[in-house]
């Protein structure tokens, strides 16, 4: 009955810590079918959490966590992790409605030392804990681990600049597994390839660790390393590089760590690993294998057209690749998201114009500005959530220079189980206040085409956000027409109530409009706001109510207010969008309950307003 | 009469071109003798600027400008860029109201190619046009010149990235003045110093030049480069790494552009140069001479007491050391801003407690982030606009995590000389949106500090948002007392109308209300509204006008709306602040005219609205 007996006595770090060294193998192997299976039945990321089983193994084993810190980069590699820190049970509910989270979080246990989702966060965030123990006189590391393709991102150069010159106890562990998501790009990625041609160095290593005890063999080290590898990047920046050694290797890992364990300053190991380690199917496809519903672990994920509706990222691919066919201009530019964002078959068509530029959002920004200058046409296709580490860039070299440079946003709006670090829920109130933006809202699959067409013909910054997986099913007409800039239309005429939607809960305003015999109204651009339209619709109705998936502050509606102010008009309004707080995971149907924004709660609130009005 | 004879004589790069070079030695003491005289009668840049002469006109002299793009980075060394470039009469409205720009304008000058401010855009931008020049098949050069302070930015990292391994026909100029406008930090300065210690391979280089000629220098220089300076960070990233030469002498720059001009691919030139360059009491004291006032050129700058009153920035310096002197968990961080932040007195009290992470605003936080986890105290003092640089971080890792880090804000609102680069007229708008903050507008000098000492109390994410130079002069109280969190004050009971100030605009209001008889509010809190406040207000007052240095879109404004909306109260509100465009350059009084958002407009925009409201 019992699979996994090892596994199964392991609540805390501290009793793994109690294991002998020689049963850790077996651990390993429990642990990654215990992953296998768990994820099978919930669906989550696999490929990057079968690459870290020992490496956690190694971590906790080596280190007193929690009182060293171990902050796991990126975050979607930390399932391990879960289960050896008392949260194997808690697993079954992964990533669903008041389960637990695919990320660490602070609030889901003491082992969780930093919330991570975004990439490329750790080596920062291990720093400050790792100068705050000195500056307290506390014996702790700092441990940030940290894959090579997050390393990529300008982020994650500003803390190895700072942290190579502070005397604080900090281990960055670069868990090179040779890929992100999509394959990793640029200069870094052949350096590390050079660090890994230089093998014989690890191999060197441990033969000596083994012969000569650790003083010893550090010196025996400095010598190796300065004959087989001169100088590496890492360790130009004032770490003290070690590796690389093979991460699924517990007896190369254990003893490195124990010996880095007794070092002082910062220390950098470079791991090796394959996503999807042991089981083969994700081995082969590691890239299929990220992120995951839930499969049959014999068969593994079967592929093919799911025959459902297509997604707005589909819609997207396909608008760009007919675009680029038509039009030479057009570059398209991806932050290391070249599946997540559609951009696999442009990339196919069209390699001389696909720039993948890593995880890199400034420089996407930026980069495309300098493409924009010379006539060219960028578009950058990034997720909502992603666009916040291009802000400056998108107001300081896009927007003030009124550059064409074209977003196309995906992941607006909740994305369901990966939760509040990447829920798409600010993009509409950070953008709006931008100079010069136009910024639209498609309500389906269709507009969405001729969206991304009217903002190609624009001449400025422009920003097409749609949501993460599909619409009402609306099929993309082939014909590309522009919509009229900052114009809305109305969908359903009504009386006394008119809902106005920018995005897809338009179709639940039309619903609720039929209920209440209220005017519908697609309000398309959320900048410019269709102020004349806005007025009209005060002559003949009692109340605006604006509907949006984005933060409730700094939304859509409050341009609708503000068109009512500006104008001195007193109509009440009523603004409908995602409340003042972050949003956790779940299936996004079940968030939209939560959050009062479903159909039922849209009705009974617009209710609620009227029967206020009607009594005062 | 004509000082500068030659000088005079050359309005565009293709007459610097036609000069015979023996001239140029001549022409830069003529232009240098110009920005010094320039510069003491407008201000400006100064230090920055005397470091660059020689190198720009080595660049115009070699490369066809305007068609090959040159790129200055962070654009404060462009003054001997647009002498030569047709804007040497110009120079005397410079940072002046509707006067040319301290920075480089696409639309001020086909020479400008790129509009620059910010520090860290130059190579992604520069790269954008040398690949779209490829794309095009168009033989010109992207050039980015960009100082080694702007190098520890992540932006200039992921540039470098992709650049190394791109084909195509970049330049970076590394214009290497070991500093930023605070003293350099971090791993990428030794490295440097490091390059700059080989300073024999230079001289060998040049020797090999002249003897040989061009290719077989090539041949040459790369096993002298090998011998000497076997392989450098910028090598490893797939540049052609050329230098350290020195910058200020014009017979190793030509030349060595001229080469590098013929040559294809990521090109990587080490310039050294020295910022004060050829003016005694700059080079004595570059960071005094960074940025200027009017000064005697003779005399130099008067410094000492100036007698006038606090600025804002010394309220927060004075606080920032108090503070630290009764609580020792307050560290304090800059993103290379000591100075303009007000951090020097706290490095020299507090060293061990003071952190300039270098131009690398993302770190910044995230590394307070992590200072925050472990009980520590962070405060980060940056300027508005450079805030937007670290926008993810502030949300994903600090509000999400509701980690109590403290942001002072320096330079919110119009800051005037500088220009529309570095306003700050977004923070409220992009801040309000994210949960868990607290945000405050201080109204005086006092206030601020009595705020700070409440961001100080508060255990979550907060900001203290203060403007650029001096309030009305509260003297700041030195006993510190907590503000009410979320509650404003009523400043003046009048009637039917009640102003809500947010921040100093709080004295205009006081003295509108005057006028009017008004009510007058100092709200205090951008974030929570004192919504009891505002819904009190609207029982007894027929208009509401919010008053806000701040983008008018989804300012504080709107939040005072949205109480509105949400009590179902349909007083009219009228929102006042910063107008939907960039604002250009000027002294804040003449941009707050343009804007009506002075005194008297602001009276008369009330009334026009009263007129309205008496007539509808």
């Amino acid at each position: 009955m019992n699979t996994y007996p090892l596994l199964d006595s392991i609540n805390t770090p501290a009793e793994l810590r109690a294991l002998p060294r020689e049963q850790l193998p077996k651990l390993a192997d429990e642990l990654r079918a215990f992953l296998v299976e768990s994820v099978s039945r919930t669906g989550g990321h696999l490929s990057s959490n079968l690459g870290t089983v020992e490496l956690t193994i190694a971590l906790h084993y080596v280190f007193d966590t929690p009182g060293d810190r171990i902050v796991w980069d990126v975050g979607h590699q930390t399932y391990a992790h879960k289960v050896l820190t008392g949260r194997r049970e808690a697993m079954a509910s992964l990533r669903q409605y008041q389960g637990i989270s695919g990320f660490p979080r602070r609030c889901e246990s003491d082992y969780d030392t930093f919330g991570t989702a975004h990439s490329s966060t750790s080596i920062s965030a291990a720093l400050g804990m790792a100068v705050a123990a000195k500056q307290k006189g506390e014996d702790r590391h700092g441990i940030a681990v940290i894959g090579d393709g997050a390393m990529s991102a300008g982020m994650a150069f500003e803390a190895l600049n700072n942290a190579g010159v502070m005397d604080a106890n900090l281990l960055v562990v670069l868990n090179d597994n040779e890929m992100s998501i999509s394959p990793p790009v640029g200069a870094l990625t052949k350096i590390l390839a050079r660090l890994l041609s230089g093998r014989t160095y690890a191999a060197a290593r441990r033969a000596g660790e083994k012969v000569l005890g650790a003083s010893l063999t550090r010196k025996v080290e400095e010598h190796v390393k300065g004959f087989i590898t001169p100088s590496t990047l890492f360790e130009e920046f004032g770490f003290n590089y070690l590796g690389p050694i093979d991460g699924h290797d517990l007896d190369a890992l254990i003893p490195t760590l124990q010996n880095i364990r007794n070092m002082e300053g910062p220390q950098f190991l470079h791991v090796v690993t394959r996503k999807g380690q042991g089981y083969k199917l994700a081995e082969a496809d590691p890239t299929l294998y990220h992120g995951v519903g839930k499969f049959d672990q014999a068969a593994g994920i079967q592929s093919g057209k799911s025959g459902g509706k297509l997604t707005f990222t589909q819609v997207f691919s396909d608008w760009l690749c007919d675009m680029a066919a038509q039009d030479e201009r057009l570059m398209a530019i991806t932050p290391a998201m070249r599946e997540g964002s559609g951009l696999v078959r442009f990339e196919q068509e069209f390699p001389q114009r696909y720039f993948d530029v890593g995880i890199a959002e400034q420089h996407a920004l930026t980069f495309a500005a300098g493409l924009a200058c010379e006539g060219m046409k960028p578009v950058v296709a990034i997720y909502s959530t992603f666009l916040q580490r291009a802000y400056d860039q998108l107001i300081h070299d896009i927007a003030l220079q009124n550059l064409p440079v074209m977003l196309a946003i995906d992941r607006g709006g909740l994305v369901g189980a990966d939760g509040a670090t990447h829920h798409g829920a600010f993009d509409l109130s950070y953008l709006l206040c931008v100079p010069n933006m136009v910024v639209m809202t498609p309500s389906d699959e269709n507009e969405c085409r001729q969206m991304l067409y009217t903002a190609w013909q624009h001449e400025g910054p422009s920003a097409v956000r749609y949501p993460r997986g599909s619409g009402c099913g609306a099929v993309p007409q082939t014909e590309m027409q522009a919509i009229q800039l900052g114009k809305g239309e109305i969908r359903r005429q009504g009386q006394r109530v008119a809902l106005l939607a920018f995005g897809t809960l338009l179709h639940d305003a039309l619903r609720v409009g039929e209920e209440l015999g209220a005017t519908v109204v697609n309000m398309r651009f959320a900048k410019p706001i269709d102020a004349q339209l806005v007025r009209e619709l005060t002559a003949s109705h009692e109340l605006l109510v604006t509907l949006e998936e984005n933060a409730i502050i700094s939304g859509a509606g409050s341009e609708v207010a503000r068109v009512l102010e500006e104008a001195a008009l007193n109509t009440p309004i009523m603004r409908l969008g995602l409340p003042d707080r972050f949003i956790d995971h779940g299936d996004q149907t079940q968030l939209m309950h939560e959050i009062a924004l479903d159909q039922a709660a849209i009705l009974q609130r617009i209710r609620e307003r009227l029967d206020h009005l009607r009594h005062s």
